[in-house]
């Protein structure tokens, strides 16, 4: 039976932005963004009033059909507790249908602020592994939500098919020269879109080239940044996207030409280079710069924090 | 122009077997195992002659196309160095066509013996980054060439195609608690033959699982044993030679359902099991041994070693 979480009690969590899909890695290599959007809610007695400043304000919708109101419900029903009303704020920094996983960010932030709920009732918040779990189950990008969960670079696997696939992920040690320069586009993209371009079937040849490079993805991302651009290399899904997003793929190839490991993030239409050390030639940062795409360093970004008793604004 | 050794100068080499398409890895990832072939080399005036005993003795050609001699000639030739005629005696203990890299041991010995030889010329001798372009050249397995030039565990990738594609290998820092079990069976098998079973086109889901094991693989590895047994699952190559090696494919699914990371070992039909600590349990040795297979526990191979000035036997 489920108990009601008396009104009054407050919760926040801030949680990062993410690129996944990472070059080879489709679907299984992920990295967090130091872009964070912020989450408070406060339980009232009824009712739901929800507030958005930031990406996604006057757009995304303020009713229960909003992202991360679903998740803190969902978050709450699977601690078993329940909240007669919510008032929720969302602050954002995360820019929706770039590639750089807001969705995720919105699910997981949710799912923390209701652990943070939870927290303050005889109920058991959801864990690390929970948390990857159900994100990935509500959003189904394991990459993007095991980095929002966890911070950092992570791989991210699922086992079994069907409706209950079961979602993992391990972190990975990212070693420290490694900078990290997202672009922005002023356009959008839609992830559920750009997916129609990927093949059915691929090559066994291109499917092993892929294998090998994810694998040394993981050597390059921890231990060998010199090896970036080669370990960056894929087959499964960005040729494929090419042709829906030219400036993008004009971005990439400027800056691979020039030795840096550029990515598109997520399903793109946003780009991310990885240097192992030096800033991103003036060419390419002009062009992407003439293209629309805000060219800007961002740290490695935190697992996901949540907190009880914090100030909700709105 | 070539400059001929002068009669007399003797080399040795020894190279260790090695496990390739590790689980996920499929022509990428590579074990180098404690088994070693030796070669001993002598230039002489003119001629020919070759001595194999172990291994191979009684089976392989004993003229110029025996693998070994071709190797030497090519590490001569790279070198721009010759010899009048080659006395090279083969020491072997790796079983041939198992799975176990005993050609590309062959080109990787051959190749180091040269080395040793023009070592004592004026030439430079081929450095690890030209051992693996030549022997993976020669012999088309870059993930077994790599593994028995650097020893240890190593991820290999292929850049470019065609007739020129150029070849290269990290290496890995094996974690200390990983166990190896290589289960080596009586009979046979090609990889010509084994490798004609697989598929020219791979559905996409299939690639991208692929692509997640390969990528957590060298996590396991290196840092996170616990997970070699979900690290190595594989849909692109065993499940489809499991036909043609039952029972190479039932030892696997007996280790595998006792939580042991098994895989197949290169093409098969050997098998070798990773172990995060544990013995391999009883029924799987006893299903091993009933059926033809010798399950030893070996140590991770060292990289190719080669010394100039060593006595030549046979």
């Amino acid at each position: 039976m489920t108990q009601n979480l008396p009104s009054g009690l407050t919760a926040g969590a801030v949680v990062a932005a993410s690129s996944a899909n990472l070059g080879p890695g489709f679907d299984s290599l992920g990295l967090a963004l130091s872009l964070y959007d912020e989450i408070t809610v406060e339980t009232t007695d009824s009712g739901l009033t929800i507030d958005v400043e930031g990406e996604g304000a006057g757009q995304v919708p303020l009713d229960a059909s909003h992202l991360v109101v679903r998740a803190i419900r969902h978050g709450l029903q699977a601690a078993g507790v329940g909240a007669a009303g919510l008032k929720v704020h969302c602050r954002n920094a995360i820019p929706h249908s770039r590639g750089l996983g807001s969705s995720a960010a919105a699910v997981v932030g949710g799912l923390a602020a209701a652990n943070a709920l939870v927290a303050q009732s005889d109920s058991a918040p959801l864990t690390d592994v929970e948390l990857i779990q159900l994100s990935s189950e509500f959003e189904g990008h394991p990459d993007n939500a095991s980095a929002a969960v966890l911070g950092g670079a992570v791989v991210s696997w699922t086992d079994g098919e069907g409706p209950f696939p079961r979602y993992a992920a391990a972190p990975l040690r990212l070693h420290p020269d490694i900078r990290l320069f997202p672009a922005i586009p002023e356009i959008r993209s839609s992830t559920a879109e750009t997916r129609v371009l990927l093949p059915d079937h691929v090559s066994h040849v291109d499917a092993r080239f892929n294998v090998s490079r994810a694998a040394l993805l993981v050597v390059a991302l921890t231990e060998r940044p010199d090896l970036l651009l080669e370990a960056t290399a894929d087959r499964l899904h960005q040729p494929q996207r090419a042709a829906a997003m030219p400036a993008s793929a004009e971005y990439l190839k400027i800056l691979r030409r020039s030795g840096i490991a550029a990515v598109l993030s997520g399903a793109g239409p946003a780009v991310i280079a990885l240097s192992d050390g030096p800033d991103l030639p003036a060419e390419a940062v002009e062009f992407g710069t003439a293209n629309g795409f805000t060219v800007s360093e961002m740290r490695v970004g935190e697992g996901v924090r949540w907190a009880s008793g914090v100030t909700v604004n709105g």
